[in-house]
């Protein structure tokens, strides 16, 4: 149960996130891109709706948890801003994880901590429609900004790093209707 | 079970929060303020949290769909833009509600329009924390504003309206505090 | 005769449209789009543009009015923001216009107020030329944003709400001069 | 009477003044300042008034032609750049005023043209008007930038050459009441 | 030797050319573009390849007075604004330049003034480099803003004022490269 | 003795710096804060008067080499982004410079590469001119945006690591300076 002062300190932390741009989409010429915090949002909605999916074809998923997690799991970007992906050697990961959790130890409750760690590994259900929805609304941000003729982003539908899917049918799915899209 | 196609036109659809800058911030001066995205993450993180204290008090609330609500309780300003508060009659305010409704009916799933409609009518406990949250955000975000020094923000403060509470604890606990903070 | 206060007043609410983009490029991908106030400065110059050819093909207009009526036909937007027009109803255009002339006799003159009835009216030729002009800079607008590849506007010039020329000749033939541009 | 094609040329090269700054306001750190097309809008609305009360005192003004004064009165700059006072000797003005002509002369009317002459030398009413309305815009935006808390602008009221009358009361009345405001 | 409070002075000086757009791309309809201080770090970086490649063929060349003159080249920018070339007559130049050096005189070191005075000049081998690395790196960035799909470049490239050489071999082997990859 | 292309890779390469914003000045509530590209320039001009002070005291420098080496010193964050310093463990710093070099080699000269690496060990006069001026550059920064009324910079100045002279005079004579000023 949170006090009243952790409250304020805790949504003051996160919304960090709401001044820091997703530097993949800076170093490819998109002008005044997403923000973090717009990003988590969209991460949590795709989350939402493959809750919805794994639901319909049988799956259980703890769908407050998926959504709680969707909230926290770029918190630790606060602190070291937006690393993008193709300079993270697997060395530099280990050593970023360990520097984040640290630091999140600091402003994060218990549980919401936990929650992130459970993100980090990527071993639960809820942990794995993440890691997809993180993928998920990346290409989907890409095809947006395709449209709207902003930066260089061929390159980008090019990385299979992108398309991650984590066995989740209606992500593969998603893939190929972008594909089709652009 | 939302199709490919119908999950890609949803995620792009809610996106355009992210475009749209929240009006109040840029009528006092704030430059280059939050989008109505950024303010739905903010909102969603608070209401997280007031859940956990409503359990804790021994209040029931159901979590996924308080998180729900909070993802689309703004999707209609993806039409209207953000309208500022201090311009909506109580006619305004009809008019604007039935030309949402009938919007949101072809861009959203029927599951989510009726959390929408839940979250206008206010009537739930569900619904009760997103408003509260609405406001504690809002008022949380000017407390930052101020921190920064950007734009004049005194007169803000003093409006009874940006401090509902909604008979949550909580909420009005924080409104305290955060008088002490300025 | 306007007190000095006043005068300050007046132009320090003008001077919130500076601050306000026009939803309508936002929703469509343009980045730092136009404020209202440039739209403004925009419309007026279209507007002074119409007053000569009306001029020369025989029409008696009044040039002064035109230009004071250009000047406050969006001041209503200083208290609602851009809401863009496919959001509008016939039921939310009554009401909205109703909540403005309220808010706008609170800062502008009894003489400009006048005028922005007159131009929401639309039944004398001045603000005809207003209606006229506001849509022809608009187009132009697109015109030099589609030049410029900035956003997704192709839809934007299939509206044909986007092209009313309120009977002037010089309206129409411009929407054919654009044609051909893009 | 302009054609067509004249008209949409025009109204794109005044609009280049939406994209240019101030540089008088970014020198200051005021960051994401008011563009010149939207400083011209706010001359040509303090103008108006200027000419209701220069009437109510008894004197005849040209409304229509200080209005379209004002729509041209930067128009050149939409070539420059607004270079700051500070950095213009005599013999710069000079010279920038002869370059000016002849760049205006390729894409305004004669009659606009003829206006931006006229408001150069400063001998008409119409211009003096002009000339005030764009001193008294500066002023009342330094004062809201003030009030906002952007930028340093104290060094900025200082300066005599920010605050001409030119014997217009009003313009003198003005500058006391932002005096008594800051 | 500089006294702290002059390096203090010196560095804020300079410093303001990094809250001044180029203006030559916000005439072109590049939003955010690169800041003059930007602009310079370029020029500095391709100078000193230029000082590698004349070495290389031969030419001596005092690779610390190239540097340090490229730091200043624009210092004068930080009074005036970018003004277009365009917009500039022969007449225009000789006063402005005038004016720039007695303003530059009240901010710079002595030394750095000379620089910046045989930068203007262009007589010595070192300003040949400044003088063809300003125009280099415009044109490298123009080619960057066309591949991120920012702006009307095309007229640019046709300009034969945007390509000077001045005699140096990899200048001109650097535009002919420039013409391939567009 | 670089080919055309290679000269052009490595220009816009460097100029990634330009679209990367300082990540600390961000965290602090800084809104549009300079560029790496922007700071890195100031870095070069602080350094080169920390060559004319060691000088004129005595000790002999390599100025060009110490410019060359300012203007990649802040390269590899082109890959990285700007990561704010509290970030940063022991074991962070070592993974990252691993990454880094690795990063770098593809894309600088092997000269610049030298430069770079010399830099980061710190060890040599000239780099450790860079270190200073890298300090120096970041803390007038402060105090400017302090003077503008930017950002909440107090906690700032507190930081002992913000202030590193490295036996340097002038740099500890400036901090001096900027204490009495702010």
């Amino acid at each position: 149960m949170p006090t009243p002062s952790e409250l304020v300190d805790a949504v003051q932390f996160l919304d960090r996130l709401a001044s820091l741009p997703r530097t993949g989409w800076l170093l490819r010429g998109v002008t005044d891109p997403e923000s973090i915090a717009e990003h988590t949002l969209g991460v949590a909605f795709v989350a939402s709706m493959l809750v919805d999916d794994l639901r319909a074809r049988g799956t259980a998923v703890d769908g407050e948890k998926v959504l709680r997690m969707a909230l926290v799991h770029d918190a630790a970007e606060a602190f070291t801003g937006d690393i993008p992906m193709p300079a993270k050697t697997q060395e530099l990961k280990s050593a970023l994880g360990r520097a984040e959790e640290t630091l999140l130890a600091g402003v994060l409750t218990e549980a919401q901590l936990a929650l992130w760690r459970e993100c980090e590994e990527g071993a639960t259900i809820e942990a794995r429609v993440i890691k997809a929805a993180d993928k998920m609304q990346m290409v989907i941000k890409a095809l947006t900004y395709v449209q709207q003729g902003r930066g260089s982003l061929d390159e980008f539908f090019r990385g299979p790093a992108n398309r991650k899917h984590m066995d989740l049918d209606l992500a593969r799915e998603v893939y190929e209707e972008i594909e089709k899209r652009r």
